[in-house]
């Protein structure tokens, strides 16, 4: 029997991997992590997310205040940087990664999901990183995620250990598209995207622009802002 | 200038380490993780040999019951396996991976001290694992560490990124050896070993025998068994 652990942050990218694995593997985990980002509208989104997909367990796991950083995700005295479009954005970003960064982070979940993995007899995980997010975070490469199974299977001396990563090279678009083909779209609109930590969406922060223009390019409307607007209007 | 961050336990291989950072880096940092041992007087012996070390900072991290293990170093439910002597330990141990093994505990240190390092714009780490240690830990090998420092380096976008590993292939005889260069045998006396927590040291444990060990083999005294006596006496 296959088996995998889903790292679901409660965004679109790992509510779509959530998804994607439920079709994909006969039991499916997933795993939250509480890192005491602004944004932990999340958390909630993750367990709603979670629950839709009716996975065999979620855990969330409290590490509150223990990765330094200046991103304004997590230090409170700095302001996050919003835009008025995608196009803007893209030319204020350009080649610099993007000022959101928390460096080591996802190396820090991913060795810390392996950790949950290998207790649960599961040796595979899932998460969303995508290469082709205009945010330039080095820790979403493939390049990346190899080096990291390399250490997870070495640090645990063997070499079956996986990391699943469907969404690496699809743009936003075509993540919106597999979100479609894997039956996620219900559970998209509980997700959470916004940086500022809004319901509705601030609309003008990285991931929400970010957010918008996949929708736009795909031609479907977000989930979550119907959402929004239905529940604004009972 | 040069800088490093030393992932200090308090146990006897990081604090010789410590003191060779001291000997080699011009501005040297501690950092340790209190992460729900039972052996937790290592906290304390961490910040003692700090201390004597003369350290430019020392962090200690709190990262209570997070990473899960049957490991007797973190199940309080789990006994330890005590062993009479060097010679039955080694035959009982054998090829297989010592009963204490947290998987994952290495990386995880690693990648979180990597965290700390980069804020304080240090890149160097150092720390005192040991491939001849016959616990057969998969994290304290090589190739664990060079696949750590290439997930560490593609994290971040960089490729300066460097991991020390002062004692890779020293015997437990030789560390002792070079704690005697590095003036360390003071502060040794103040190191914590034993996984059973316990000051005199309970003697017995995997740790402990393989202290005792290196100690008659390098036909030196331990420090922390004299202090032992000594206290032991006033």
């Amino acid at each position: 029997m296959s088996k995998a652990l889903v790292v679901l942050s409660g965004g679109q990218d790992s509510t779509t991997c959530l998804f994607w694995a439920v079709k994909h593997y006969d039991e499916v985990h997933a795993i939250t992590f509480n890192y005491g980002q602004k944004h932990n509208r999340e958390i909630k989104s993750a367990e709603q997310v979670a629950f839709i997909a009716g996975v065999e367990s979620h855990t969330i796991v409290d590490i509150p205040d223990i990765l330094k950083s200046r991103s304004p995700l997590l230090d409170k005295s700095v302001t996050l940087e919003t835009y008025d479009n995608y196009e803007e954005m893209d030319a204020i970003i350009g080649d610099r990664v993007e000022l959101t960064f928390v460096p080591m982070r996802n190396a820090f979940f991913l060795t810390l999901a392996a950790n949950y993995a290998v207790a649960m007899n599961c040796f595979t995980l899932v998460t969303g990183v995508c290469q082709q997010d205009n945010a330039n975070y080095p820790d979403c490469r493939e390049g990346f995620i190899n080096a990291q199974i390399n250490t997870i299977n070495q640090a645990l001396g063997i070499d079956n250990f996986k990391i699943e990563t469907p969404l690496m090279y699809l743009s936003k678009a075509e993540s919106i598209k597999l979100a479609q083909e894997v039956d996620a779209m219900g559970a998209l609109a509980f997700s959470h995207t916004c940086y500022a930590g809004e319901f509705p969406p601030c609309g003008e922060c990285h991931a929400c622009v970010l957010r918008a223009h996949g929708f736009e390019e795909a031609g479907v409307p977000d989930p979550l802002i119907e959402r929004a607007k239905h529940e604004n209007n009972n």
